[in-house]
Formats: structure tokens, C-alpha cells, sequence
């Protein structure tokens, strides 16, 4: 054990650092660039870029035409595509095309943001909170932020949303302001089979054979919306070595996170929280074979369970290397001896380390009770999170938008309601297999004879209180939300819905449970974070990039297969591949549109390729850009490699999966026969 | 991290070391107990408890009377139950109780083995692989192994078992014979509903209430075996403080492993097994819910997954506890400190723990591979097991017997054809469940273009290759097993049985696979460790016990309850809290005749209580006897904190947990009205 350091420098192999960084739009990496690519992007490509992405929950995506049309992923609008089919109209089994406009379809609950501007906060935010401590911390961060964003949004609340962005853990604070599209309509998906071909098996894998596309359109006053900055298609794609971007939302990094926290974050949101995805992940696999119709509402959710829990073994694993664990603890040491060597900053940031360490002991007392609570891990239903909804609605409506929970601040409160009256739908089955696997969760998490698993179950088992919540409620009526959203504290109070009566009665409990770790751990880690952020800034200034945090970020980096033991990854496959690699059986059957069309295809035609640049879960439908600006490919997966990357990048390995612009035009065309969106496409 | 062992010292509390230990009956700690309980056990004591004490498969029992009654937990005899139970006689649910002899039942597959003589071989062994490295190490002890147990049979095959017994890793190598009993009948089992009550949530809890036993007879040429030890029920059972005994079969601790070892099962047998175990978890759960007979066939798995499941859970809490970490650590480098300082021990011992850790990495690399194939973790049939023997048995049986693999060795033939020729029902539907599962992780674990991937599915789904296996598949017929048994190789190569075939197709590369784990990690585990437990010897003797090896060891403690936190946890609970406890809905649902005996019984009765022994998975079953040697409980758990037991004795709050022995009569008499029993449970 005491060798570790001394002999650190001899066995770690260097890490490629080119291609490093999801770098902000107002910090661009541009000598890097210049020295790596000759390159140096001007403002005007900066701009279009930030202005032609488009951020979805969770995902990324980027305006392809001057009326609107969104280019995503299939997994990223999937959930639209689930709530618009029907058993008898099963779009995600058949694909949709509409062929005019008005055949366009509404989704139910999706809303679309785009970023139109970057201002620095960061003096405003650490005023407010300057001197303060634990629970007034963060109290006074949360007022500074309400109030700076409700100024931000304004009057235009439909079409503006505002948010504080913490960047380096607190070493600098910018405020985004988003124009909202919050009327989104389904233009285009092809059938799930293509789009997500190889299924489970061959997700976060290459070489691959996906059409994983999506085409959307955003309306503003019932027309499309008129649309200045988009990215126009590369009619030829990229070529190996060429130099590309993706823009997009890179959802989360932990790059600079100290030991303590990565530790908690093995075990208590990797090991356990994988623990508890795979058995529900049994569940659903179990419960979907039990009829075509539980499959098909079943299976949005599960994807999303197979996808996290796949990506959240492979951060374990790196979580679990050596390799890496040994470079965290040097790294950690080295900036602490920085502190330590100079008195001026070893006072006042010496102890951010042992802080944090602190706080997180208490964070592992803390997180299941709270998860259980205020994280609602014990009820597991659509009903549960539209009954919180109201019955906090009602107590928060009526306070000034700054004294507020911050997500029913002035500024997001049209998003609350576009969620709360959505008319996609609820399916009773499926709800009570998710509700009664996670109240059994509770007591077993929780053990028969904690006081809230008593208050809970009573005397009842998990299926019965299930029965009992599910075959009164009322929820599923949104004209019945709606009465309670407008009726406020008394309608909530009066209501006898069983779901309003349980949200209710564990409301003050799951406060507390929030209030508690908010003041006792959030608050001393983002406190001690900023300290450790100054200190990092003070050894290397601005010219590291941020941690994700699910803005618009550019990454740049090459097409370029890797080396896996002897065996070397080629960057491209083609659409014979895909051919070849059919058996007729889900998830390895190419749909029958591909079949009818093999003829007619260019089998020689680049079809998914790999690059280098440095993305992570969120930039899902991230387009591709070359040094013009034109859309080269689509970005819809990482490689196993990649999944580490929420720790570190390793760029031997971390590759980015994306979809051939030239073949996405090959099978609008050949394909699917949508000549109006390739005409659309190609116009200026 | 530098400063940890600087301050291992003032942080760590002292671990009470009392009761701690799982003692060979050759080498019990008479020192300690004279000092700790002024008592030594005379030699007629050890004797009479050595040979009242029965091994069963993964669990421990005694025998209780001279006609060759045995008792044991009603989860270790469950298997039987259920195997003898149908959809409409289901005595899972409803309990058994032979009124008569001739009433009770033969269990299809349950072999007994209770241990007579006990031979020191360490020199022969010792000798036999002297100066071999590797692959031909493990050849020398398997060839030398099989020699001493075949002489040790000798001719009586059918009533003989012998081990070789490898204790303190190498350091001792130990012959074992067994009295062999493969005739075992079903006299009385109580409900399901109170033998497991409270089900999982409860598992490894305590306040409990379970009468967790079966009762079993063994019988020799058709007759009750005729037993000569036998241990007497006390009827008043246990004071608080009292000393108590174990005296069973504890698996299997791993407390003198090496850290790089705790590293591995840390990462592989732990977390990437509790993840394995928590999705097939979920399917059995969600399978077990789609009819009652799902549920009667199922169950027994499913109670065996979430039992490894939450012990497996509370091991790697230890696993990943710094405080444990720190302490192994500490006593890793003091016993390489020693070692070093010496140069005769230096030279020869000193490389052992890097060629240990070098093991591992290996091990990391073959682990997935060789648990799919030689494992058969990819295969998991009953149909698959049957078909593997059938395969290997034509291989080995025309070997001579030393150079068989070991499971095929003479003394270890009828052990074979027990469980191959047993008429244990195989439940069709079931069997898929669990092979469309097991091939689906094949998939995923392996990769879809693995080789061996690829050559067990070709181009079907799992789905489909296990519908083509068992529709096609006679291996549910015990007669055209043994025509296959009896027809050797060539019946093995002509048979179209669809399981035979792929049983035979993948054999070459699973014994390779195998050969090759245990040339490249198990031979050099073997010999190493047999270095580092030479060293422990030198440093501390044979004060120290040895890891657990289900072999039959006995623990000494006392009657005690347990402090966590705040609360004091008594040691005893009453009938009355099973009553208060009873919520009419399973798991906390009392049975019907319990709640008609309400009446009659002594609510007041102790009923469950929790002692200090050291105990662990595999005691199961084991009798707690007093001084006098009798029966004072009947063990079948341990409290959460008897969990971490695998890696160290923490006597704070590790509790093994019994049922009082007069409670059993109790229950016996005023419930199940099972008078002819407790008459024979009286007479001497």
C-alpha cells in the first residue's frame, strides 16, 4: 500500500488527453484546436451552433430546417412515440411518416429548450451566500437563484426558461436563458426494430447497424416555428480522420469529484443502485411476456432500466480500476499539497476535503430514508407523482415565487402544468406491477418495522395497498387534476382520491427527509466544492472544462476506430452489414420496410461510424458537425469504453456511435419514400 | 491515506474475540473455555456430540432418537418437500406429520452423511505435490486425493463417504469418513406460512418468530437405521447468559484470505453476482405471480436466491466497511513484516501474496467463460445438469478411478446416481424460465459475436433454442437415463436427445476452460496460500482455527441479546409476539392451526432467542446443546450482523438465532398433535 505513489508514475500509461473536454460555448478550447487541427472556429460558426441545438429531457438535438424540424434519436422521443400508439396503432413496432403536415402528431408531454444566452452569476451567488453555513447556505443560494431567474424569464414565461448553472462544483455560476418550445409534434420515426436493432445485446457495442433517428417539429401560435439558425446535411459525411463536433447536453460528469465522493457514489448509486435496477429489470422482462400489450407498455420503461443499469456497470467497473483509482488519489493529493504548501490558502481551503468526507458519512445515514420519501422510490407510479404534484402545488402556489420549492418557482410552473395535464396515457396494469414491486422495495429497504414502512402499509401487504390505491383513484381524469391544480389547498385537502390522501400524508415527513440532506450534506458539499474549485483554478485556470451538467456543450474529435488487444476496430460499417448480421428474431430483425428495399439500396453506403470526441449519456441526438457546419452523422450511443467517461476520458478507447448522414438520406429515400422531408432537408 | 496505519490504532474498537472461532472437534479451544466458562468438554462429550451430529447438502442436523430420527430447519429440507408435493397434496403449504412409519415418505433425492473418524494426511499430501508447479501441482493433489479417499471407501460404497479436508488453506489436510445414509423419509414438517414467518423481509432479522423445523428418519435395508448417539431434548431450554454449543457444518468464511482475494470476490462473486441474483430475482418474482403452480415451483428457488441475495448483501457491506479494510490490511503487512524480517521465511515465503494477487487478475480474466461453460452459468436446467453427467460419466467411468475428475471418483459414484436416476419432478415450464434467462445472460456477458456464443445459439433467440431443447428433450424419463447411464459412450454419441447433444457439442471447450482456471489460478492459490498458512502458523500456532469448509466444527457462546445504537435487543420472544405479529396476509400470515391452538398453548412460552456462537450459511439446521449435552434449540439464522461473519467475528452483534427447544415440544403437542413423536423424542 505504501509503494502506491512512488510507483504511480511508472506503471500508469499516459492518457491520450486530444479530444478531452465538453467545453461551454463561451470558453472553446481554441488554441488546442489550432494546434491539433490547424483549426479555430469564428464566431459566427459559434454562434449558428449553439443556436441550431436544441436540448430535449435528457437528450440533445438540433434543428435541421427553417420550419422547425428537430432532428433527435428514436430512444430520445420514443416516450412520444409510446404514448401516441395504441394497442391497435402501434407506432413504435410500425414507425410513423406523416406525408403533409397535418398529419403531424402532437406529443403529449414534451418539451423542447433552446439556449439564446450565457450570463456570469457567479459574483451575485457567492455574495448572497458569503459567510453563511450549512443550512443558511443554502437557503440564500436557493433565494439568489430564484430571484435572478424569474428576472431572467420575465413576463414570456410560455416561451422563456431560466436556469442557474453550476459550473466547476461551484467555482463559477452562469445563467442560461432558453426560448421553450413547448408545442412539439411526431413527424418521422422509423420501426423501433431498426432503430434499436441488436436491442440490449448490442447496446453501448460496435460495430453497429442502428437507423436510430427520430424527425420532430416544433410549433409556436399552432404554425411551425420559423426558424433562423439550423444545421444543413452533408450529402457525403465525414471520412476517417476528419475532424468533427458534437454539440449538445452531456448530462452528468464526476471528473471532479473528491475520493469520499466517488466512493459514495460506488456504493450507494452504482453497487446498490444497480442492485435494485436489476430486479426490476426482471420484473419487467418477466411481466412483458405475459401479453403483447404488456409489452408495449412496459418496454419504454425497461429500455430505460436496461440502458442506465448497462452504463451504470460500466462506471463501476472503471470505479473499481485500480488503474483509475490510484490516478484519483494522486490527483487528489497532489492538488491538497498545493493547499497545504501555501498559508494563505491552507486556512481557509485545507479542510474542504475532510468536510466533505464528513458530509458524506452522513449522506449514507441519510439517502434511503430520503429516497424513500422525498426521492418517492417507494411508489413507483405515474398516479404517486401526479398526486406529490398537486398536493405541493397547493402549499407552494400561494408563497412569493423566491420563498418556493424550487421547481415550482414562477419560471417552471409551466412546465409543471404541460407534465400535470399531459393526456398521455396511464396504464393501470402497468402501475400496479411498478407500485407494489417498490412498496415491497420499502420494507425490505426500510425493514417490517420502521416507523414509515408502519405508516405506510398498516396492516396491509404490498399488493394490497396497491389494489386498494390503484382501483379508487381518480388521477387518470385530467379534467379531475385540473379541478384539484385550480381547487388549491382545500380541494387537495377535501379530496378523498386515495393517492391525494397517501402524497399528503407523508408530505411533512418527506420535507424533513429533504430539508435534512439538503442542510446537513448538499449544503456542506457545495460549499467545500467551491473551495476546491478556487483552489483548482488557482493550479490550472479556466483551461479545464467543467463537469457536465446537462448544457449545451461543444466536443471535438476525429473519426478514428481503436485497438481492442490485437484486434483493430474499423470507424465505419456499412448497410451490407446490417444484412448480414439479420436473423429474422428480435432484436437482430431488420424490418420488413428494409427487406422490400434491399434492391434498390446502395449496400456499400457508410452506415454507423465511430469518433473520438468526448460525450457521455444526454448528448443522445447530438448532431455531428464538420469544420461548415453541416451535419455529418448522429450521435445516438458510446462505446463500452465510453462509460468510464463519466470519471475520466481515456482516449485509447472512448468512442462516440454515430449514424451516416449519407445514410440517413439513403434510407429516407430508398426506405421510407419521404421525399417532402428530403426536399425539406435539402433546402436552404 | 498515508496516515491509515498511523491511526488504525486509536480508531478501531476493540472486536470482542470471545465465542469467537468455529473449532474442528480434533482441536477445540479447551484454554479458552476453562478461562471464559470454567468448562471443559471430556472426551465422551466430544464423542457423543461428534457422532450425533448429521451432515445434510448445504445444511446441518442431529440425531434425536435411537430408530434414526433426525432434525434439521424446515428450509433445509424444503427441497424434499416440495419435490414429494403435487398441485393438489401441497405440503409446502399445509405441513406433513407421518402418524405411522409406514407413513412416511422418501425424499427423491436427499443423502445424509454423518461423520466418523478424522485422519491427519497432511504429510502424504505434502510429499505427493513437493516442488510442482501450476498445472501439475493440482494433478499431484487430485491423483494423491482420490487414492486416500478410494482406500478409505474401500469396498462399501453404498454406506461410506471420504474427504479429503483442506483446513487453514493448505496448511492442514485432513481425511474425513462419513457413515452414509441415501435412504431419508419425511416424518414431520410444520406450514410453510410459520416456519418462514415473516418470509424475506424477516430473513436475517430478529425479534422473530419461526418454527423453522422438519424432522426427518434415515433408514438402513429398509428399516430405521439403529443410531447408538443421539442427542436428548432438554424440556426447559436455555437461561439468558447460559453456555451454548453448535455443533454443525458451517460452508464456507473466507476471514484468512489475502486482500487481492478479498478484492475478487469483492468484485466478481459479489457485486457482479448479487447483480446476476437480483434480476433472476425479479423474473421468479414476477413468473411465481402468473399462477399457483408457478408459485409451488418456483418458490424453492426463489427462497434460495433471496437468501444467498441478502447474506450476499451484508457480506459486501463488510467488504466495503473501511474500518474492516484498514484492519485486514493492517494484518496483511504485519504478517508480510514478519516474513521479510526473517530471510529463511523471507526467500521462500516472501513472494507468496504477489503471486496470489497475479492469480487474481487472471482470474479476472477467465471468470466469465469459464463460469458460462464449465459452470453451465450459461444452461440453468435441471435438464442441462442430468445431461452434463450423463456426458462426462461415459468419459470417466472407464478411467481408472485416480484418474477420474473427482466428482466421478468411486467413492463419490452413488452420490451420482442418486440424484441422476432420483424421480424429483422437473417442471417443464419452469425449466424455461430459468434456461431462457440463463442463455439470455450468456448473450450479454459474453458479447453477441462471442464464439461460444455463436455456437450454442447460431441464429436463434434464447426464447427459441430453449423451446427447440425441452420440447424435444426425454430426460424427464428416469429409465432413459440409466439406458443412457448403462450404454456408455457410444449410447452418449448415438442419442438425439437434443440436451445430450449440446451437452457433448461444448464439453471440450468447458473442460478446457476448467483446466485452465485451475492450472492458472486455483494451483497457484493452493500453493501459495499453503506458504502464507505456514507463515501464520509460525506467528500465532494452532490457536487460530480454520476458515469454515462444511465440515463439522463446533462454537461455543452464550444466551444473549445485543445492543444497536440506543436499543437493547432481548434475547428471548414469546409465542404471544407471533400472535401480535400475525397480519393475516403472508409473509406475517399465522397458519389456521396455530390460531386454533390459540387456546391451549403457554403464550408466555419462550419461543425464538439469539446467542454469540459463531455460526454461518451452512449451519443451518444445527442443534444448540448445553453442558449435559441436550438439545436446547434448533439454529436456522443469523442476525444481519452475523452476515460480515464471513471476514471477521464482530462479537458486538453477530447473533446466531434458535428455536427454543421447549417451545418445539410445545408446538408439537398442544399444535400438531404429534404425540408419537414426542414420545420418541423422550425415551432414552
Amino acid at each position: 500500500m505504501q509503494k502506491k505513489f512512488l510507483l504511480l508514475s511508472l506503471v500508469l500509461p499516459t492518457l491520450s488527453l486530444a479530444a478531452e473536454g465538453m467545453w461551454t460555448m463561451d470558453n472553446l478550447p481554441n488554441n488546442k484546436l489550432q494546434a491539433e487541427y490547424a483549426y479555430k472556429p469564428n464566431a459566427e460558426w459559434v454562434k449558428n451552433t449553439m443556436l441550431s441545438s436544441v436540448k430535449l429531457p435528457g437528450c440533445s438535438g438540433s434543428f435541421v430546417s427553417r420550419d422547425g424540424l428537430v432532428m433527435t434519436n428514436h430512444h430520445c422521443a420514443s416516450s412520444c412515440i409510446e404514448q401516441l400508439s395504441t394497442a391497435k396503432q402501434n407506432y413504435i413496432e410500425h414507425g410513423f411518416l406523416a406525408k403533409k403536415r397535418e398529419e403531424e402528431l402532437t406529443c403529449p408531454a414534451l418539451e423542447l429548450n433552446r439556449l439564446e444566452e450565457i450570463t456570469d452569476v457567479t459574483e451575485e451567488i457567492k455574495k448572497a451566500t458569503a459567510g453563511l453555513e450549512d443550512g443558511k447556505f443554502k437557503q440564500a443560494q436557493n433565494a439568489i437563484s430564484n430571484r435572478l431567474t424569474s428576472a431572467c424569464v420575465g413576463e414570456d414565461k410560455e416561451k422563456t426558461r431560466c436556469d442557474i448553472v453550476d459550473l466547476y462544483h461551484g467555482g463559477r455560476y452562469h445563467l442560461y436563458k432558453y426560448h421553450r418550445y413547448a408545442d412539439t409534434r411526431l413527424v418521422w420515426a422509423p420501426e423501433k426494430a431498426i432503430a434499436f436493432f441488436g436491442g440490449d445485446p448490442d447496446n453501448f457495442n460496435f460495430p453497429r447497424y442502428d437507423l436510430d433517428i427520430t424527425m420532430l417539429r416544433v410549433y409556436e401560435d399552432g404554425k411551425p416555428a420559423d426558424i433562423k439558425y439550423f444545421f444543413p446535411f452533408s450529402k457525403i459525411g465525414p471520412q476517417e480522420g476528419e475532424l468533427t463536433f458534437v454539440t449538445g447536453h452531456p448530462g452528468s460528469t464526476q471528473r471532479q469529484l473528491t475520493v469520499s465522493q466517488l466512493n459514495s457514489l460506488r456504493d450507494i448509486g452504482l453497487i446498490d443502485g444497480l442492485q435494485h435496477m436489476a430486479e426490476l429489470r426482471g420484473v419487467l422482462t418477466q411481466y412483458r411476456k405475459t401479453s403483447p400489450e404488456a409489452a408495449r407498455t412496459a418496454d419504454q420503461m425497461l429500455f430505460g432500466i436496461e440502458n442506465s443499469y448497462k452504463a451504470g456497470v460500466g462506471r463501476l467497473k472503471t470505479l473499481l480500476d485500480p488503474e483509475f483509482i490510484a490516478r484519483k488519489e494522486a490527483e487528489e493529493l497532489a492538488l491538497r499539497q498545493f493547499v497545504d504548501a501555501r498559508p494563505e490558502l491552507k486556512g481557509k481551503i485545507g479542510g474542504a476535503w475532510d468536510a466533505i468526507n464528513k458530509a458524506q458519512e452522513r449522506y449514507r445515514q441519510l439517502h434511503r430514508i430520503t429516497s424513500m420519501t422525498e426521492g418517492a422510490a417507494a411508489f413507483s407510479s405515474n398516479y404517486f407523482r401526479i398526486a406529490r404534484t398537486l398536493v405541493r402545488a397547493a402549499d407552494e402556489k400561494v408563497k412569493a415565487s423566491a420563498d418556493r420549492l424550487p421547481e415550482f418557482t414562477d419560471n417552471r410552473l409551466a412546465g409543471v402544468q404541460q407534465m400535470l395535464f399531459s393526456k398521455a396515457p396511464i396504464y393501470p396494469e402497468f402501475e400496479k406491477i411498478k407500485l407494489t414491486h417498490s412498496l415491497t422495495k420499502m420494507r425490505e429497504d426500510l425493514g417490517t418495522d420502521h416507523v414509515f414502512v408502519k405508516q405506510v402499509l398498516g396492516k396491509l401487504s404490498p399488493e394490497q395497498l396497491t389494489e386498494k390505491l390503484i382501483s379508487k383513484t381518480r388521477l387518470a381524469d385530467v379534467e379531475y387534476r385540473k379541478t384539484l391544480w385550480n381547487g388549491g389547498k382545500e380541494a387537495i385537502v377535501q379530496s378523498d382520491d386515495p393517492f391525494i390522501k397517501l402524497a399528503l400524508a407523508i408530505d411533512t415527513e418527506s420535507r424533513n427527509a429533504s430539508k435534512r440532506m439538503q442542510q446537513e450534506v448538499q449544503s456542506v458539499v457545495q460549499k467545500n466544492s467551491e473551495l476546491i474549485a478556487q483552489a483548482r483554478f488557482l493550479q490550472s485556470g479556466t483551461s479545464v472544462y467543467p463537469d457536465a451538467t446537462a448544457t449545451l456543450r461543444l466536443s471535438y474529435g476525429e473519426v478514428k476506430g481503436w485497438q481492442l488487444g490485437e484486434r483493430s476496430i474499423k470507424p465505419f460499417t456499412t448497410f451490407a452489414g446490417a444484412f448480414e448480421h439479420d436473423t429474422g428474431t428480435a432484436p437482430f430483425a431488420l424490418p420488413a420496410s428494409w427487406l422490400a428495399a434491399k434492391n434498390k439500396l446502395n449496400l456499400q453506403q457508410p452506415y454507423n461510424f465511430v469518433t473520438n470526441n468526448d460525450i457521455i449519456g444526454g448528448n443522445s441526438g447530438s448532431p455531428l458537425i464538420n469544420k461548415n457546419g453541416e451535419i455529418v452523422g448522429l450521435a445516438f450511443d458510446g462505446n463500452i469504453h465510453s462509460l468510464g467517461g463519466a470519471f475520466w476520458f481515456d482516449g485509447r478507447s472512448n468512442r462516440t456511435i454515430a449514424v451516416h448522414s449519407a445514410a440517413i438520406l439513403e434510407a429516407m429515400d430508398k426506405i421510407y419514400n419521404a421525399q417532402e422531408l428530403l426536399k425539406e432537408l435539402s433546402s436552404k
